[in-house]
This record gives C-alpha cells, sequence and structure tokens, in this order.
C-alpha cells in the first residue's frame, strides 16, 4: 500500500506539506447516499485548532475545507471525495536559520537519509498538520458510522503523569460532551485543573509535557475486524503509531494485563438486563480474536512530549559540528501535542470502522 | 489486503488451522538469490515449540517443514515461497465437550458472531498455531537482513510484575545468547530464576501469568519506513497486534514518555567515538519521523495472561444459559503464553524489516 | 499487490513450479458458508487435462486437490482456503539438453536477466502448471456465483482461422453443454470438425496453431465492476492477459468497434417481452462505464500458437553462441495450447466476478 | 485497492466530476530527486485538448495545472504530489433535458444501478475529464523513465478501417516527431489524409469513427514486469481497459497470431550488429513470459466511436418509456475519441512502466 494511504475499502489518501499552498485528502471508497456538507467537515476541523485557549499552538488557521468532488445534491456519489485545505499562516523564512541544524526529537535527519531532500519549511510532511486531512476524512466517515447508531470518543486520560479516574464507557455520548465542552479535552474537570496548571509550569520552564489518550466507542456491531493481519487491534494501532509524537498503543487492560492471571483477566461471559450476552468485566477492550465482541472498545495512546520547546538543546549541523539549538524567534508550539491529537485519534478511530463496517459485508456468502 | 496476508513487497500468506491437517505459508516477493535450507526454516520452528522444558505448552510436534517451491538449487528464485507444516499432535476429539460454550478470553463467540459457523477444534484459525507459519517465513526474512548485517533479538523482558534490568543494545548478538540459553527466553539468568518462581506458583493454582518481551535490533540502515501512514513503528504495532494475546505495543520510552518532560526526551544529536552521527540517549527507540535513524530499534509487547487455565471459571452456552467452565482433562496450555513468542515476535521484526528494506529501495529516482 | 496474487476481496494467491514437488493455491476472502468438496475441485482439475484426446498435451496427471484448510463440515469457514496438488509427471531430466538455450517463445532469457537463476524444469514458475492453482480456485468462486445463479462458460470460439458462427449467448446453459460434449471445447460441432483437421495437420508437421476463446456469463447482477480503474473489463482484461501464451483479449465489439461507426455500435436501450430494461444490441459486451448492465457478458482472448513444436527452429546458447534447437525427446506438448485454456479462462472469469459481487457490497451507505 | 488508485509503488489516485469545480491526481511513491516544473505538466496536459484542429471536442479549457505538494526546490521530495486542474468551461445547465433519459453507449444506467444516485452533468466520474488527471501523472512518470533513456509514444494506427503502414519501432524518437506534427497524432502523413476526409465526412452526417491506438517504447531495460499476476501486458491491458472507449487490447502480434503458426510466431533468438541479443523478428512485442526483453515494446488499443452522436437516437427513460434521444444543443463532441486519447495511452504506459521499473528493484538480494 502506498505509504499516504490508510485503510483497505473506506480508503484515505493525504497529499501536502505543512508550508506548502495546501493540503489535502481523498476518500476513496466512501459509499454513496450519505448526506455530507461542507460545514460538517469544517466543524471537525476547528476541533483541532482551538486556538482560543493557552493551552495550544497559537497557530489560527481557520481551516475551512473545499470539497473538490464525490458529492451531489448533498449526498455521496460512490465517487472518491477530494477535499482541500489552504495552508494560510505559513511563514516559512522564521526556519531559515536552523535549516542546517538536525532537529532534536524531529524527523529532518531521517528524511535526509531516505530522501536526499528535505523540506524543512515547518517540518513539511512529517509536520502535525498532515493530520487535518486526517480530520476532514474522519468526519465523513463519522457520518457513516452515525448510520449503525455507533458512538464514539476519544480524549485526554493523562497528562504529565496525572489520570483521569476510570470514565465510564456505557454513556460515550455523555463522556464527548464533556469533553469537548472542557479546554484541554478532559472529560473530567477537577483532574483537567490540575493537569491545566503542570501545563502552565512547563510552559513557563520553556518545557513540554507528554500525556495519554483515550479512545473509546459503543454500539459496534459484533463482528468487526478480521483475523489474524486484520485484527481490529492492529489496524488501530497502525494508525495510531502512525500519528506523530505517539510511542505506544494498548487495548483494553493493555500493559497492564502483563501483571495480572488468568483468572483476573478472563472477562466472564455473562447475560445482562435484557437478556444479551455481555461479559462481566472488560479487560479485552472490545475485542476477542481481532473481532469485536459489541461490547465497549477501549484502547490508548501515549504521546510524547512535545519535541520543540524553548529551553535551549544541544545538537550538530548537517555537516556534522555541534551546535545550540533554539527555536527560531516565533516559533509557535504546543506545551502538550496531546491534547490538540484528541480530535485526530477520534477520526483515525472512525475511519478503522468504517472500513471494518464495510469489510465486513463480505463475510458471509448470503 | 487480505486478512491473512502480511507485507506489502515481501509478503507472506498463511493458511491452516490448529487441527486441520496442515499450516502453511506462502512468500512472495522474496528477492532471488539467497542460500535457504529447510533445516534453517526448522530450526527456528523449533525455538517455537520447546516442550523440553516445564514453562510452555507440552504439546511436542517436532515441527518440520517441507519447502514446496520459490527455491532451486539451494537458492531463491524470486518465484513464492510455499511451506507445508504439517499438524501431528492434534487430538480434536477432547474439544466436544466444550464446543457449545463461550470460552472466555477466546474467539469462538466473535468468530460466529462473524461467519456463523467456527472450527472449534483447537480455536480453528484463530489459534497461535498459526504463528508456526509466520516462524518459517521469519527465518526467510532474517535470510535476507544477514546480508545486511542486521541483527535481531526478542526476548522476555518481565512476567508476572518482574522485570529485567535495562538490556545493553549495543551487543544485540549477547543478548540473543543469553536468550536463548536461558529456558524462558530471558537474558538476565537472575531475574529468569524469580519469573520461574513465579510461574511455577501460577501453575501449581491453575493460573497463568502475563508478560512482556522486548524485540531489538542493530545495525539498521538508515531510511527504513515510509512517513505518514508506512512509519516503521506503525508496521510493527500492526506486526505485533496481530498476534495472539497481545494487548500493547510501544516503541522506545513507549508510554513512559507519557510522563517525560520535552527537556528530557529528547535525544540530542552528537558524534560517536568514531565520528558517526549519534544521540546521546535513545528515547525515540530507533526512529524518528517513522524512519530509522540508524541507532538500536527497541520495542515492546504486553502479553495478556494465558485465557486457558485450569481454574474452573463461569461462561454461558452458546443458547445463553449460564455454565460453568472447565478445561477439557489432557488439555494442553502454556501457564505464561508470552514466553513462546519470542521466535515469534523476532519472526514478525524480520519480516517487517525485510519489508521495510525493499520499499526503500524505491525511495530515490537514481 | 504481490505478483502471485489476483483480486481484492476474493483473492487467490498461487505458489509452486512445474517440476517441483506441487503447486499449491490460497484463497482468501471467500466468505463463510458455501459448501465446498474437495471432489468438485477435482471436477474442474480434470477439464484442464483432458489427456485422452489427441489434440492436448499427453501429459496425464490426474491432479487430485488435497484441500487444507478453510473447510469445516463441508463448509467454507472464511479463513483462508490451502489446496495442494502433487505434481506426479515429472521427469526433469530431459530438460538438462537445453537448459543452457535460450528457448525461442519461453521465458528463459527474461527470468534470467530478471532474476539472475532460473527453475528451467519444465518453465518452473512460467509454466501453465501454474493454471491448475487457478482452476482450483476458480471451481469454489463458482460455487458462490451459483448462489446468484450466475451462468458462465469459455469455449473455443476460432483455431488456426476456423471460427465459429456467432453464438446465442441468451442460452449459456446450453452453450456449456455443447461445449464440454465437444473434443476440443467447441461448442459448433461442424466447425470443430474443421480446426480438428487443421490441428491434425500441424500436428504432423511438428507444428502448431493460435485460436481465440471466448467467455460469456449470464444473469449476471447489474452493478459489477467499479468505476475508473477497476472497470470489469479491465480486470477481466488483467485476468487474461495473466494467462501464459494470451496476446490480446477484447470485450463486446473489440477490435470490430474500431471500424464501427457510432450510428451502428451505440446500444439502443428498450424494454424486453417481459418490460425489463435491455439493450437491442450487445456491442458493449455487458458493460457500460465498466460496470456490468446485467447483460450478457462476453468477450474474446487471443492465445498465440504453442511456442514449443517440433520443427527444429535457431537459437543462441546462454553465452550467445548460435544453436540449433530441437525438443528434447519425449517433451510433452500440445498443438493448440488455447484448447486446454477453455476452463482457466472460465475459472479467471468466476475469479474476477466473485470478488466484483464482494466488493458490490459496499457501493451503497445502507 | 481502490478503483480510483492505478499502480504497486508509483501509484497515481484521481478525483473529480466532469463538472465540479476541479479534477485532481496524487501521486504516490515518486521517487526523490527528480526535476518536475509545472510547466512540463501543462505541456503534456495541452497535447491533450488540442482544440486548434476540427477533428476534436471544441473544449478549450486551457488546463493549466496546480502542484501543491511533493516539489521543493523544483525537485520530487518523495512526498505524494498532489495536482489540480480546475474545471472552468463547464457549462451543466445544458445536461438538465436529458437528465432522466438513459445514454446510449454511457455509464448513467450502470451508475445509478449500481450506486442510486448519478452526478449526470457532463458524465461525472464517467467522463474522460478524468483522463486529464492521469495525462498530469504520466508528465511526472515520463520524468522518470527519462533517467533511463527509455522512449515511448502513442500515435494512430487505424480509423474509421483505414491503417498505416507498419510503423519502424526502432525510432521511436522520429515516430513521436511525426506523430505530433500531425493534428490527428498519426505519424504517417499519407494515411492521416485519408483519415482526415472520413472523419470530416462522418461529423457531417452527426456520426462518429472508432480507431485503433498503438503505444510503443524502446530502450527498456530487460526485467520489467513480474511472474504470473503481475505480467508487463497483464498490467497494460488493465492500463488500456481502464480509459473510457476502450474495447481490445493486444500485445505484438495480438489477435493475429491466433491465425500463425507456431513456427512463424516464435521470433528466434539472435545477436544484433553490436553482438547484443535480440530476436529476428518482434511478434511477442517486447515480452516473454510477461517481463520485458528489451526489444521494443509494442501494444494496440480499440476504440468505439464516440458514443455522444448528433443523429438522433432511441433511448428509455429512468421510468422505462419509450423516448428519442438527441443530444443537448451545443453539446461538445469529439467525431472519434481516439484521437485525443494519444497522450493518454502515452501516460498510461509512462505509468505501468514507472512502476514496473520500481518493482524490478526488488527482484535480487543484493
Amino acid at each position: 500500500m502506498g505509504s499516504n494511504t490508510f485503510g483497505s475499502i473506506f480508503r484515505l489518501t493525504t497529499f501536502g506539506e505543512s508550508h506548502g499552498p495546501a493540503i489535502g485528502a481523498v476518500i476513496d471508497g466512501c459509499p454513496a447516499g450519505l448526506h455530507i456538507s461542507s460545514e460538517e467537515v469544517d466543524h471537525d476541523l476547528q476541533l483541532r485548532q482551538p486556538g482560543n485557549n493557552p493551552y495550544t499552538s497559537p497557530r489560527s488557521e481557520q481551516d475551512k475545507c473545499e470539497i473538490l468532488s464525490g458529492i451531489f445534491d448533498g449526498k455521496t456519489t460512490g465517487a472518491p471525495i477530494g477535499i482541500l485545505i489552504r495552508n494560510k499562516d505559513a511563514d516559512s523564512s522564521k526556519y531559515e536559520p536552523i535549516k542546517d541544524l538536525l532537529r532534536p526529537g524531529h524527523a529532518n535527519y531521517t528524511y535526509l537519509q531516505k530522501y536526499g531532500i528535505f523540506d524543512y519549511r515547518g517540518g513539511g510532511r512529517s509536520s502535525a498538520r498532515e493530520t487535518a486531512a486526517r480530520v476532514a476524512a474522519g468526519a465523513i466517515a463519522k457520518k457513516f458510522l452515525a448510520h449503525f447508531n455507533i458512538e464514539l470518543c476519544a480524549f485526554v486520560a493523562e497528562i504529565g503523569g496525572i489520570a483521569i479516574p476510570e470514565p465510564d464507557l456505557n454513556h460515550v455520548a455523555l463522556l464527548k460532551q464533556k469533553t469537548y465542552a472542557n479546554p484541554i479535552f478532559c472529560p473530567d474537570e477537577k483532574t483537567a485543573a490540575i493537569m491545566i496548571k503542570k501545563i502552565e509550569e512547563a510552559k513557563e520552564e520553556g518545557d513540554s509535557l507528554g500525556g495519554i489518550l483515550q479512545g473509546v466507542a459503543s454500539h459496534l456491531p459484533p463482528g468487526l475486524g478480521d483475523p489474524v493481519y486484520g485484527k481490529l487491534e492492529a489496524l488501530l494501532a497502525s494508525a495510531m503509531l502512525s500519528l506523530p509524537a505517539t510511542k505506544g498503543f494498548e487495548i483494553g487492560s493493555g500493559f497492564a494485563a502483563a501483571r495480572m492471571k488468568g483468572s483476573e483477566h478472563n472477562d466472564a461471559f455473562d447475560l445482562d438486563d435484557s437478556g444479551r450476552i455481555t461479559t462481566s468485566t472488560n479487560f479485552a477492550g472490545g475485542t476477542l480474536g481481532g473481532i469485536s465482541t459489541g461490547l465497549p472498545l477501549s484502547f490508548r495512546v501515549a504521546f510524547k512530549p512535545t519535541s520543540s520547546i524553548k529551553k535551549e538543546q544541544s545538537t550538530l549541523s548537517l555537516s556534522g559540528e555541534k551546535r545550540p539549538f533554539n527555536l527560531p524567534p516565533g516559533s509557535r508550539h504546543d506545551p502538550c501535542v496531546a491534547i490538540r491529537a484528541v480530535p485526530i485519534i477520534e477520526a483515525m478511530m472512525a475511519l478503522v470502522l468504517a472500513d471494518a463496517i464495510l469489510l465486513n459485508r463480505c463475510a458471509k456468502a448470503t
């Protein structure tokens, strides 16, 4: 598969660099008959670029998408949906002074090794700017999921070592409401207040924080995901680790499972109040054998602290000389990159699930 | 991509159920000119089935592969390599008593939901038996990697909450030697002794333990992995989460990164003693922007405790009646499934890297 | 996509050389719930190896398949179906004398150029032997198509310049019956008699003939095939040109369309006797814009004359010396390779259609 | 693979409808380091839209591309190349009167069957307008091929039954020069004059003509194309049949091979004047076993007569009533659609070859 394409039936291809004229998304395989407006896409794009709070990067592009194809009379036609998002607030000149330095925690060294050339302006293709295209595509995937009453949400679960209490996955809509009411996308207000303090401290020190996001989905039909290499968690893991700054993925009990016993960890099958099959616990996180059980899907994603910090660092020039590294004056950066990733995690989850629903239509002969 | 196929250029397709006549692997895209013998494949297969120690399942199949194609005069020809491994020790009759019960922690419920039919004998396609085909393919991938002097190794890093000290990633060959000298594939003998005690305790209780495996590779050429959706860590994450019983993946600092500050986490570029570019720390784990830096690759995989335990559990019948669940008498099972996964992790890592090396040949025009 | 894999959802991967121990097929993505027996697969394999008539190669392997996976209780489970066909009648020693010669019309020159190594025994991977794996997979695809009452058939339409009269595509079942009742798979008995004479003449001269096969299918649901690069005719063309010895593909009017006018060629939409939409003619051949109309699908495939002939030819040795080329004594070969391709064309058509039916399930949102 | 994506490593994804705001192309997998300017792309786009001669559609969009990504400092960076071509001359209102009629020879019936919705304006996604995106991508592929001194050319070989004499494939550059000097892209001036007369006659009658295009390439490295399903001719056939209005594909001797004998058809290996391996004839058309020999590649593509004609036709309304069908006044259409396909065939050939060159880098281990 091309390295800029994600998915199997419901497929996203993205293009565009941080400081080029535009970034774009092509969604191929979106089924016909979905009602979509560019306003709906813009709504999700705006979640990605708060700008109006001090905890994220001040870049204020006010992204607006132009839908170029695939929609007719307000509905998807089955044709590929081309979406363009122009880059407006992109002053590349400030990257000139650091263009010959290896940026700590960034990709310019490896891109140069691989390609022999690098669009250093704003990180080029390796910039988180690319994720705007994912969010646009995710908005369309969500419209498809809505047909099946699937609810999904991502939120901040931990920042700087401060974690929220176990969230209630049986009320995803409520969780989502609380998340988007909070300036740092954390559904637990009290914990969020402490996190914000931590963020402010790091910001003052010219430093940055890591964090953990959680993604959840409810009302999934059982049967999503495919055996062996197409396991739902394998697809989600690949989706999440394809995001800039991610360092880990876990589903259900995750790494904690390594410290549990089988007798604790096995979720016992049982009937719920309405007589449907459920399990008493959900350490599995919503899948068994890589296929959705119908119980809430739950996974977590680890983000490293933002690599762009104001503190002076030590590095090398391209020609191998020791140099101090300072961010160019006026550089924008997030004290905690995880926060802005919330709508992106949601979008990637939506893309994985939309694809899985379509693939699942091919499981049985009739 | 078909759900039973892994990889892009160097591609593995597997087939076969736990209790069917055989499992098989087809490796397509293996370059021509590699020396391969079936003995080399059998050697890796034997690592997967220790049998000769009490800490893993007593199933003793003595897997031997039959190479059906793709090798001529002892060398790969560029044609697909078909490998067959017969199932010998597969008594399916003991699965009869539990065929109408939902197996806790297993996939029969979800397979039935998805396909309406399930080969319940020994877990069918969802069995870890499928991983023998991966190990066979991995043996071939390793031969390719050897051309580039790449060294790789997987080992037990934690079992039942007991972790080894930080391993030295600069001597992967030594690490590998220690690993395979130890009955539970743990390179630290002292820690291994404590782990073994834990395992024996769990076994006596009819219970099981989870664990964490680590995979490492050194002497990687820089430039492996592709931007955006083909990031090396995304491919590895997908590979690892496609393994039965895995719950999480992390690269480099992983989830610990979420508790670090940018100033701590950014690996500072520096020169090593021979004047080559390196970094003072390696929290990144060997990639930047999803592309290998040339520094040691390091990742970890979380395994849940084995789902098959001797302790009685509670479950439902297919028709929804409450039932106790007991393993059929004479069932084989591992007290800690993570241990046997060591050669499998190594094989999947080899497959990912072989594919990345081939893809990387297409990065530059000339 | 790997070069040994065909299809998108319903996918076939083949392996095995002409004179290796076996050839094999892995069918991934076959939906669950189809009744399949190995006898059904063997039936189609036998069509491919008449042996009992003088017009095709006397190799009499009596192919029998071993189904290794994917079937449980006589039904497909959704797991990949592994099929093995052992090579029995493969005496490689006679290829020794010609192993250092460039074989006219064969692939040893190009394989050597590409891979630097070639399994010359019986043509290795480039042998038509590989098509047995396709026929086995096609037998399974046909079982799926039968659920939708689709009828399909391939037959000899022209040999040595002798063509059958326009066949009646409205009775595919009858056409199929006539085809398989004829020793050279030609549904028109009178024309077949003339063709047979031609074949016998060529055989006596130690020469060979080319031919044209036609593939037809009726009762196709409208909507199969995808716009742009997934057009049904593009998939069929690719399938047909992937067969050894094919030189051309045409759908409907084909190359004759180049000599027609628009007013003649446009099929006028009309209602049939039962009030359903049809067209008065079917120059289109069953698709419009690459998507099936529901009218009979019809295409033709050109085969070159068999490259292996008894007549002496002129060639070069691998080291570039002029040499005469004679087939080794006792070599088997077909005077007209097109004949044996009939069940293969049928199999490839079935694979393309099965895949298209599954993909079409993803066209609409609900 | 998504139905709007073509290729394996060097991959093209297109989007956009005839009368939407724009069409676009994303080229993923283009290697880094190629010099590309938007002028070069525009040059090829202009070949597709002569407008200045009376033999093709008078639509005069003067396509200009906007390159949105993937180029930095005038060179490709390895990132996906996004290209946008705005639709300017697109008056959709004239399609209103025919939107409820089944268009003879067009795709609105099948799109409606498949998707339940159709963007009828100018044929929507099924329009030949989409091929502008292919031509843009082909311009980039050609730059890559130029690194290897490959010369390629497509031209008109037959229109309305009038064929050119056998072209000399040993001087492709000259052939190309003659082709583009001729208003109907026919390298043989005398034959072209007769063709033009035929075209004018058809035009006067409100009718249209079919034709045959030929594609050729020289200086191909041997080894391009992959065995079995990735044969070079299979890829070319798929590429060509994915073009609107195509009905057939043949390589080398093509359908004529069906009337030849083996002793005539087998190309005898020989040495050329400089002592290199060649063949005395080239009926094969440049491949053996699906892999390039290094001899000139040659294939032909059949085009049906343009479906849009001025003559009144008979059709049905969407609700099944008999209706006359007349093109809306002011409709643009080509009397012979094959002519404008010349640069498109060239582009598709370039895409196939660029992909094959990259894939071939993975054939050998070292």
